[in-house]
């Protein structure tokens, strides 16, 4: 039965050709399909989607069926937990880096395929609100010229569903780019090129620090991350001018913090796995920056803070009988695009209550309860005397 | 070839026999001692230990061969975190329930076999050491009587090799019983009967904290965990007096932060699955309390500290040079005990240096330190500037 479904799916795609632009033998692509690694999406556009990566494939690739296209899921960035002398050890083939803001929202690609712009997540589905956004903030003439080119970048404002917090000066939902990728190889362009491409068609690109030299770099990042002081931005992204070496990132303790009370917030719907590595990289940046005892103690205490606090709330809430969720919004200007976007999370398997939509000039909000159910679960099984383990 | 040495193994087990006693038929005894979930264990006594749990048999439980004995292992106490309503539900079928101490140190099984008292760890294995200081500390009369049971309790004080840290005013090592169960069934007798007999023979029982009625026990519970106040005593074990319904267990945060102190000065070496429901019984601890925000902040704030200090103390030590590794110690009378001992962590996969025994009225001290390679690797590698993931 399901290896009939399978074949539903295969039929729909071109295997020959996504072989040959890919380099994945055929049976390979067919036996992923069968094992859903390669999964059929099915939504307008139709699309498949690399669920994990396959051969030099990355995870979150889209396949679309029409017209063919190839958009490369954007690489996963390493990341470095003590500066020196991981730097200029990633870096000791080359004299100079750039160094560019990593920004606190969510990623997305962008690409023209057939006569649409669309917005694709992070997971390789089009999300129909980031579409209608993207299509609102940037020029098309950029892929006029460059149809073959994907547009890759942060969506940051408060208007965000997916990363709900955020304190930058934007009014609803903006773009920055940070790499511009070919999209079926998912090449690089130079950092500068790319920013100097981006300016002319008046498309934003993240905060760029500067050009170090690589041997001192690890003294200037460690500035600018302590120049954040207590805001929430996130960190850096360290990258060879040239987008040979792949680039490295760097956060902040306050970002870790941030990601910690969120995740703790709705603390059985995310992996057990989410905070051993935030807690690691807050003990060497401690280490690095040489803190002494009141500094330490400090980010003691902001970590225990960022873990209990949040729980202890979540916890109280439910024995209001409060339902645990957060609350996102989206701004439109056509109604069907909530509508749409309702669909896309039903596709997710997310959850989700959309409110009336209020009406602000020629646009809505429409606030939205994303439920986290397991959070829920948990607690209320806890409160009934349910043994832990 | 692999199959080949099984059969060696099973060779050696009176299968039929172990089949009769535990009800796990023949065919899936086989099968666990090629998946090696029965594990032959080559040491004196030669034993078959229960890696993880077959049927209704515990992991832990052994299978001895010379003569063919069987003690049953620890069953696992379910962990309760908000004390009500899970006391009151828990034991809803009886009035009143008895509160012991849980204390701090390491869980132990002892036995006769042939004509051996042996000491019996948690995971099935015999313990030189600890065979050797359960003789020294409690008379065999018992046994001699009572050759068909097993004793059940927590070996503590300085000298214990396995659980370092002590706090008990004890010299050397006690050993203070909490069960009394039948070898072959595991069947506990109930708990003032097995405390009035073991009385009899001069053999330390835990502390009683006393018989409360089922439905005020979570404000009594909650006392006695509050008088502990800032002494690192672990918590508490709740029963039914007759052992007919399963014990359940509750522990202090004091106890809660000991356990994260000591997994993060060893951060690589212990899984990831430790922290997080150390830091959920924290959180349901906090609200089912009703801390305010100065108790709530020093819990937070003692969370913390006891997460980053020992792990940023370990990364600074191993920036120094050092060997990341734990110290303990052991006290024997005969230095030979030692030597089968450093056999039995080599058995045990664990790496420990010995030192030179320190001659102590008619005993020796001997200092050992394990070694935790896992973390010291970790830290050299983020060290090297190597990525995280």
């Amino acid at each position: 039965m399901r290896r009939d479904v399978s074949s539903d799916f295969i039929k729909k795609l071109d295997v020959e050709k996504l072989s040959k632009l890919t380099y994945i033998p055929e049976n390979r692509i067919i036996g992923a399909i069968e094992r859903k690694t390669l999964q059929y999406v099915h939504a307008k556009p139709e699309l498949f989607r690399f669920d994990k990566p396959i051969s030099n494939i990355e995870a979150g690739t889209s396949v679309f069926l029409e017209p063919f296209d190839i958009v490369r899921g954007f690489p996963k960035i390493s990341r470095i937990l003590m500066l020196h002398p991981g730097v200029a050890k990633h870096f000791s083939t080359i004299k100079t880096v750039l160094v560019e803001e990593k920004m606190n929202g969510y990623n997305v690609r962008v690409a023209l395929i057939g006569d649409r712009i669309l917005g694709i997540t992070r997971g390789g589905y089009v999300c129909p609100y980031t579409t209608d956004k993207i299509n609102d903030v940037i020029s098309g003439d950029f892929f006029i010229d460059f149809p073959d080119l994907v547009l890759c970048g942060e969506m940051v404002g408060p208007d965000n569903p997916y990363v709900p917090k955020s304190f930058y000066d934007i009014e609803s939902l903006e773009f920055f780019a940070f790499d511009i990728r070919e999209k079926i190889t998912g090449r690089p362009l130079p950092v500068m090129k790319r920013r100097e491409l981006l300016a002319g068609y008046g498309i934003k690109s993240v905060r760029l620090f500067g050009e170090f030299e690589v041997s001192e770099t690890h003294i200037k990042v460690e500035k600018i991350i302590r120049d954040f002081g207590k805001t929430l931005n996130e960190g850096v992204v360290i990258k060879d001018p040239d987008m040979q070496l792949s680039p490295i990132k760097y956060t902040s303790s306050q970002s870790n913090c941030a990601d910690l009370r969120y995740a703790f917030e709705f603390y059985n719907d995310y992996g057990r796995d989410f905070f051993f590595p935030r807690v690691c990289r807050e003990a060497f940046q401690s280490v690095e920056w040489d803190e002494d005892d009141t500094q330490r103690k400090e980010r003691c205490h902001r970590l225990g803070e960022s873990i209990l606090l949040p729980m202890t709330r979540t916890i109280e809430n439910r024995k209001k009988g409060e339902r645990i969720g957060e609350i996102v919004q989206i701004r439109i200007k056509d109604l069907k695009t909530a509508d749409d976007f309702q669909d896309h999370l039903r596709l997710l398997g997310i959850d989700a209550i959309f409110e009336e939509p209020i009406s602000i000039g020629n646009e809505f909000i429409i606030k939205i309860k994303k439920i986290n159910h397991s959070t829920s679960d948990k607690t209320d099984s806890v409160f009934k005397g349910e043994m832990w383990s």
